[in-house]
């Protein structure tokens, strides 16, 4: 990790620089498959998996039988977690459901929104390295609690032509039913375009490789929406004397293990922290498994001295971190000078492994510094707000003047006229 | 307009059809132009605005002299209009507003979401053909509930190089000091990358013509945010025998006059009411100054008659229109069917323009079917959600094993060892 002493604010913009994504390259390798797809269906689906996948699958749907069966090849253990963490994360999503509350904004106007949940959703769940059955749980929970109609979930399977249990016990847990056995940007293309076997939805979920990035973004020149632009995955530690080494390198690492492109930053305004975290990131480092991927995310990484908690605290808004561990005993109190993150952690026992599994926070979350402008997933992003009016012939008679008055400025009218053939009558 | 009688579920996909948008030819146009703004700043805006506007700015931005003159040239009914509208709109919105709700979903594991302002924010206001100081309303008075810091808003001026006095007014009312004078692709390319008068933003929020639009779509591949995708403006108005032919008509020439590429629709099961409309429609399009621009419109509109009011919801729902006029007497009751819209008016006296201008509904809203899976502009829209957790000691030895459980299945042992470290502590 490079170690940047006492920046100047000139410094900030290279201290935030996030790994450069060139997504051109990638667009051209996937547009002939969003393509395929669109015009061959399920026909495209099966080659691209035989050809990227190297498997030849039978049925794309995964069978009822296979979803219950899922269950028995967990152990009693990883069960009971899976459903912890479901409670926890139903609790905190349900509480984001909102009553309709109706304004009267003048005599005879009233005025509200009203939540509906998008029809139709796809959520994509990775495979890969590892089976991600807890983006299962923070994309399912909200969804099913939002009330969305139709629930198409893919992932892709393996060599075997199986998905892993973990992902069908979590999905059947959650009530989805609809799961396909497909992957990468033919998925992606499959819930754009519909196909024979999976519908076309309105909104699409769910992280991925950048063949899957990609492929979301193509989406959107279809009409379809997507829960945010997506980026390498990364954490930022605020730390001061109180916090421990031990507990920040492992933080540290826990983001660096998700992928070479992954980034972490060590914000701090107590310098022998610097030194007591790298030897604990060296000593955690050797142990872990994904250490060659932890090494790589490490040198795209950056440990900063500041002079005081206020520099730190600009700097960290500066980043817009999608993960922000505040590690100092006053936490909650420097939370109020957040305003740039996407999941914040306060305190020391707080690490950001909780909030990606099982605390009931929701784990997707605005990345390479869209914490500014976007929120991450939660109910509000399988919603759709619809303002309702309701306005009484008195009602009219009072407001109308106003209307036509504005509308004939704007030079606009039949605006006006709508309001006068009302009041005349 | 089109008529279409008992329409067969397979007839949908066409009625439902919009006018065709294809960006690719105009994309090509407005490249350059963001590149331009990208590297030579000002500079470029000035060239671009006598170019395209046919007008030498001196000062880009509107002075303080300039917005406080401005209440001088409206008119006291104009103006107390505007300050209805104001005070309904600021009513809607503030109660948009939502408390911090902390939830404890374990013992010890509290959860909570905090709403903050989007730092930096643009509001892009049309000029051409009228004054669009109602748009103004629509998105400077939720942006300064949110708290937004920056505000920066771009129109177009006159040839005379000045700015409708009733944006002004209006921008002067909701206290927007940073007010410029350019519009077109220029000015969203300005705030997409900053220039020496205009800061960069990270959200860029308003209507506009196919070149603005066109330059909003870049801008999202540049990490700005925008309001929502943008398509010609349109209205489905529902209606049974109760209706008024009159108002009918009234409402659909009300959103033909904005554009000749604008649609309406009329659905109904009441069959006379097909052609009582047609007439009406006729002897008010005979009155209005935008008739050219109506004609035109209507040629891409539809007028649909089904057997049943179900039938006649089933179409509203597919057409997921931006506004929706529930012109029956019982609206209330069929309102609770509507899960694609926009903005829903609801009886007889509810026209859309009320809407438009000063109910305190916003008039920013998902057209070109985009109803299915997006909001209009809210409050909400200003905003990001920040997630916040904090665990005691007790709690992350209760919630820990789970959580290490649940890393150990999708093979991230670092994620696992960020809660052993502490637990073993």
């Amino acid at each position: 990790m490079q170690v940047i002493n006492y920046p100047t604010p000139e410094q900030y913009a290279t201290i935030i620089q996030r790994p450069v994504m060139d997504f051109e390259e990638i667009e051209q390798r996937v547009r002939p498959i969003m393509e395929a797809v669109k015009t061959r269906g399920d026909e495209a689906l099966r080659e691209y998996s035989l050809q990227f996948d190297k498997v030849a699958i039978r049925d794309i749907r995964v069978t009822p039988e296979e979803l219950e069966q899922a269950e028995s090849q967990l152990t009693p253990e990883l069960k009971e977690a899976i459903q912890v963490a479901y409670q926890n994360i139903e609790t905190f999503h349900r509480v984001q459901k909102e009553a309709v509350q109706k304004v009267e904004t003048m005599e005879g106007v009233t005025c509200w929104r009203k939540s509906v949940a998008i029809q139709k959703v796809g959520l994509y769940i990775p495979g890969g390295t590892a089976p991600l059955f807890s983006t299962v749980l923070m994309l399912g929970i909200p969804a099913k609690l939002a009330g969305c109609e139709e629930l198409v979930l893919c992932t892709p399977p393996n060599a075997q032509g199986q998905i892993h249990p973990a992902i069908l016990f979590t999905a059947n847990l959650i009530g989805i039913q609809k799961v396909y056995k497909v992957g990468g940007a033919q998925a992606i293309a499959a819930m754009t375009f519909g196909t024979e076997s999976i519908s076309k939805v309105y909104k699409i979920f769910g992280p991925g490789n950048q063949y899957v990035t990609a492929a979301k973004q193509l989406a959107t020149k279809e009409g379809v929406a997507i829960d945010m632009p997506a980026g390498p995955s990364e954490v930022a530690v605020l730390a001061d004397r109180s916090a421990r080494p031990a507990f920040i390198a492992a933080d540290l690492l826990s983001q660096a293990e998700h992928g070479v492109d992954s980034q972490v930053l060590l914000i701090t305004d107590h310098p022998p922290l610097v030194e007591d975290v790298q030897k604990e990131v060296e000593s955690q480092l050797a142990q872990l498994p994904r250490k060659e991927i932890a090494v790589k995310a490490l040198e795209n990484s950056r440990m900063v001295l500041t002079k005081t908690m206020d520099k730190a605290l600009e700097l960290v808004n500066e980043y817009a971190a999608e993960h922000l561990i505040i590690a100092t005993d006053n936490a909650d109190e420097l939370a109020d000078s957040i305003y740039n993150a996407g999941s914040v952690f306060l305190g020391h026992y707080t690490p950001e492994s909780a909030g990606d599994y099982a605390s009931g926070t929701n784990h997707t979350l605005p990345t390479y510094g869209f914490a500014r402008n976007y929120s991450g997933v939660s109910l509000d992003s399988f919603i759709k707000k619809v303002t309702f009016q309701k306005i009484t012939k008195a009602g009219i008679e009072k407001l109308g003047p106003y209307v036509e008055e504005m509308a004939a400025a704007e030079q606009l009218d039949a605006h006006k006229n709508a309001v006068t053939v009302r009041i005349k009558e």
